[in-house]
């Protein structure tokens, strides 16, 4: 299915005259709306392939319908959704479950969509079917040297499957940790992993990146062998330049204060980029912007703060990607929603007056600085970030529009009701 | 499989000499010794039948081989860890995971391992094939009274099961909540909740207990309808006499006294027993006693004081059960495992001097209640949990009987290596 | 000091252009825009007397200046609060930091700035000079009765002198509890509080309130005698009918879901109302919305809808109090931030569409359920609130206008800049 | 007051049957345990000057009485206890609580006592009277430099009272951070620090340490400067090779897994040692072991590998410090508690056998690890640490004998009842 630029059009017509009453009213209070707007236009999120179907816990998953069978109709899913909200503009594979058989069609295919390939993303967390080593006990930090090899070039794979699909990086997150305390030698595991994640660096390509995650806890409940940004930080400072930190907002500690995490990391030229989802409990991978909207924006305006400051380039200078798990949503609604919230942050963050801020803190006015955050988020810039999408030719109401579409209906009548997306 | 007593005798044969020495010397230092044991003897823990297979996580799972595949089977597991520790004597069964064809057989099957039917499970968290309404949105509490009453059936239809086979409780743990804030109306979820126990409640037999269960989260991420033991409690206590609540040790927020919530269930008549496992994160599902034994002690030594307040028999009076997900270790092993460590909290809890603590805390001498409290921690019962052990026929070590007997290798043989548990 | 409305009129004409464009923008947009401001005219948020001092740490305190030296100083403080935003029409008295000498001339004094008294407070977690038995091992559970009946006078002195002053309910909040394993029987400290309780109980007039507070540590470090609303449920249930539940945000366990606790509370027809602040970690005392605004948001969600469910008159029905500690910044300026955050919240709950939620959680449409939430979250209606504040007669923006006007100078030049405030 | 040894003998005496009875058992199980004897005789716990009275919390103190007025009484305090358990042979100085006026004199004081002096800890988290410029704001990452610069000398003039009393390290803990999103720069801040730190490290002697301590949260509540020991070892590896992460235990988010940061930090060459405490909630500084003992254990177990593995000796390659606070119990008695649970928890963890759990690690035989870390830990080692006390000429029971002795009544009487210790 695609969606034709007429209906977009004629959504937008209908919501045009409320729109531009409210753009016209925020866009005169704000200076610089111009330039909040082309940036918004080009930050672009990419979407996971295994996000695409319902995700599950451990006690159990309800499937939805018309779920993308195969790599190509995940590529027409995140097609969709960039059609509906030109934010979208990349996929991001998970190989085993996404492997191309043609990376020539492939690519053409999701170029047809206006969609690039965004990190690649390995696999040694499941064992697969005739897969000669379980990864039960790990993998890049596993005892058994044949262990690591075997994941050593799964991962050297990935990168050649994202070579052939212009990816230009490899994202590593292991499950790799303990379940028992004495289970591991916690140092022989890091350097395990360490050696492990050198040869995989060996191995990438002159403009690539190593993105290495981190995770607290889960599937492993004792220890995890990459378990916060300083151990991420030192694999990567020991790996060489083109390793980084990646951060997922599920991935911490209670009460973690991230948006610090994010800071520190820009400031060591270490930040890779974002997994996004949001979290009450754990690493719950709810829709971004749901739970925490307020941490979403202040990680935004560290963001924006950072990158400006080492002259990173907002849409291009780090990974953009959602990581969540859409156990009672439509993942495609989901991920809509996920976009918006992600913008909707970003723009709040941009409206920040930076040079206010500079001078409150300088001048330790704790109430200044607390209310010039506050003015920036408290502002209803969804006019702004719809503003955006129109001039994109997206549109102005992206959910909206996926149900006057019925494209889940529509999707189902395709596939079937009975196709399942492979991943979690 | 059957455990020979000739190879429990010369098991414990071996180890003899090396058991006297440190029975002999810990029995000299304690008074009550010969109670203690024969408290020890009476105490049983019931095996939950979803827990003799490997577990898994939402990234997946890594099947262990040989596990039961049937009701049969199941139970021929509990007799061997029965056999092994003499400690446990019940099974738990999951309808619909373990709907028994027929009751009589079953029963004389767990009769000839001398194993009893403890609390039956009901299991509205997953739909099962051919059900006509889904739980994706609940079960109990849905806003839907068809959904409601289909879960209603389910549970009565679980009490004529256990009828059947001789249980004398049911218990509900519920999936039943909101991922997202909006979802639910929080007071209705509880009321309906609070109706269809009352449907459940009004079929129990007059000498049957209604467990209810409560968890602070997961699977849902924003909500649960019965999250708390204050939750459970109100329900309890709206249900009437025959409903109790039950305490599961991973369904806490982080840092929760769950001994203090122990004792004051326990002050109001309301505590239904235990699912004991332990945690470090969220509901990790760990081996009892691995991460926090001594918070397993602080928990035991609330009940030994409060049970005997209240002249409940301890070995009866309560529901005692393991609830553990076994992802690593050999599910009987990580079983055998865990019975021990409750048996060394309950054995340390027996040891504190009772009349000197109660001083300590008449005249706020807290350093003293400390030390008592600690000096019965510290001291190695483990040679008392054995010859409770020895004394009852059982292993003196079950684990290494466990690994001498190939107990293992022997299930794989008579089941094939791709025998997978039904369960989580 | 007295705030000349002069002042407040000349400030509000300087921002009329500004806030009237944007008032008719969302006033245009909001169906009863009218009677959400007239409930945000009639909600005043109390002033507890020891906020109006610098706040501390165990690690020390950096006290400001002009701090109120006494209860006048105190009144005059919260009149200022109250001229600045027609919010803070009452004050909470802490005893014995606040005894009225005389009683009369303190409720003349209190009118004159149009403030009423609040629920009274009593303080029996730090020993006064004098005092005959020693709260070091806590208070209404201690273990010895006559330091019970200590605390139980205290507590019926507190009323008397609320009794005086035209309160209308008794706060009590207990440190009690206990820093390590075995200092405290569990079950007897909840009974000596229950006993404790009663005897207050028995004093309080016919039309007063009990609001028994929870916590779940600090200063106590083990477990708190009252430690969850579970638990203050249950004494409030043993009570009677005036015996009420109350909820201070910062008193919780990591992560719990503090607006499902409130809608319970509701539904029980138990909750007493609330301390506000905000946290990121413990028990932080921050400034009302300062860290997680939506979560104040989805308090209040509930607050509308379940006192609209059981017809409670929101101005009235329910005890609306700020609680919190100003180590960084002016106290009063803090308090009007929390003023201002606790009506923007309760504002945006206003504008929640509850027919279309309603609608959207019977047919577990979990999309729209969230979107209307965040519809009215993130609508910008901080010219409703303003809207209010001007039509009472207070300043468009207090925070301004508390600076334009100097008032921390002109009170430090009126009490001399070594002026600490009693209290905490 | 001075411990006669004669009073030590005494005791030691009425208790030495019981004692070898006891010892002789366990001795007979463990192959080294004159090795083990040898290194708990060797393993000496600093005392810091600042944990010998009443600690409170910020809603009070409940002083006990007798507490040292003066630095000469704070060492006769530690002296006390050294005779008591000859395990407290250190004493760490908190500048400007305890400036020695003399410091030869003060030497030969504490010689005669047989105590060396630990890291000297400087105070920037609090103004003194007379101080040119405020911490309010922080210290060493202040924005103004001429605090930083008044926090810097503060520092060096620490440096200098240390060499004079034969210190070899500076603790640097920082209240350092903020309270309210926006009113840091979270990167300025830290470099603040960094240049700050670099200044006191040119200070320092050649043979000295500079331990940088972390602290995840409080006093400030949203952001620390230094909050994890990613950011401590950040600016330790920016600093230097004296410079190192100083660990104290409750100073981590909820449910942190410390002994991996141990054993990450000892891998990488720049772990500093310990300030030792428990906690159930937050920083509650609560007597070590008496809450999570097993996690004592498990950290001891990571510090003796690790150590072994770097060829770090046990008793002098690291620093040992108690860093608690006494709030309900008599301080001495306290840091005898935690100095004895400390002792245990090393000697469990030197019971552990290596072989086996490398051999189980090598084989991902989570059963038998866990079982031999247990088989440790359930050991009771009481005797054995006994044994070392009665060898070094320390008391069996250093709290029975501080009881027996009535040594607080005796100290009241040399300093009356209303000494009050300076510190927190």
């Amino acid at each position: 299915m695609r969606i034709d630029k007429k209906h977009i059009e004629e959504h937008n017509e209908g919501l045009r005259a409320k729109h531009e009453r409210a753009f016209n009213f925020i866009a005169e209070d704000i200076a610089n709306v111009e330039e909040v707007i082309s940036k918004l236009e080009k930050f672009q999120i990419a979407i996971p392939s295994w996000a695409l179907g319902t995700g599950g816990t451990r006690f159990g998953r309800f499937s939805g319908k018309g779920e993308p069978g195969n790599l190509e109709q995940k590529i027409e899913d995140v097609g969709l959704l960039h059609a509906l909200n030109q934010s979208s503009g990349a996929i991001s594979l998970h190989i085993p479950w996404d492997i191309p058989q043609d990376a020539e069609k492939i690519k053409a295919l999701a170029a047809s969509y206006g969609l690039a390939f965004d990190a690649v993303n390995s696999n040694t967390f499941q064992d697969q079917a005739g897969q000669e080593h379980s990864y039960k006990f790990g993998s890049l930090h596993h005892v058994d040297p044949k262990v690591r090899k075997q994941a050593v070039d799964h991962n050297i794979e990935v990168i050649n499957h994202g070579i052939a699909l212009g990816s230009k990086a490899l994202t590593v997150w292991l499950a790799d940790g303990s379940s028992f305390p004495g289970q591991l030698n916690f140092r022989e595991a890091f350097q395990n992993t360490l050696e492990s994640l050198k040869e995989i660096y060996a191995h990438l390509p002159e403009d690539w990146k190593l993105f290495v995650e981190y995770k607290a806890f889960e599937p492993n409940f004792y220890s995890t062998t990459i378990a916060d940004w300083g151990q991420s930080l030192l694999l990567a400072n020991k790996l060489g330049d083109k390793a980084y930190t990646l951060v997922d907002l599920g991935h911490h500690l209670p009460n973690a204060n991230i948006e610090q995490i994010v800071s520190l990391l820009l400031m060591e030229g270490k930040l890779a980029g974002f997994h996004f989802n949001d979290s009450k409990y754990a690493d719950d991978d709810l829709t971004a912007g749901s739970v925490k909207p307020y941490q979403l924006f202040l990680i935004f305006n560290e963001l924006v703060e950072g990158m400006d400051a080492r002259g990173i380039d907002h849409a291009t200078g780090l990974g953009w990607m959602i990581d969540a798990s859409h156990n009672l949503k439509d993942p495609l609604v989901d991920l809509l929603q996920s976009v918006d919230a992600i913008k909707i942050a970003y723009a709040q963050a941009l409206l920040v007056d930076r040079t206010a801020l500079k001078a409150a803190q300088q001048s330790n006015d704790v109430v200044a600085a607390q209310e010039i955050l506050q003015d920036a988020y408290r502002t209803d810039v969804r006019a702004i970030v719809a503003e955006a999408r129109l001039r994109q030719g997206a549109a102005l109401n992206p959910v909206a529009l996926f149900n006057e579409l019925n494209v889940r209906s529509k999707l189902i009548e395709e596939r079937g009701s009975q196709s399942v997306a492979t991943g979690l």
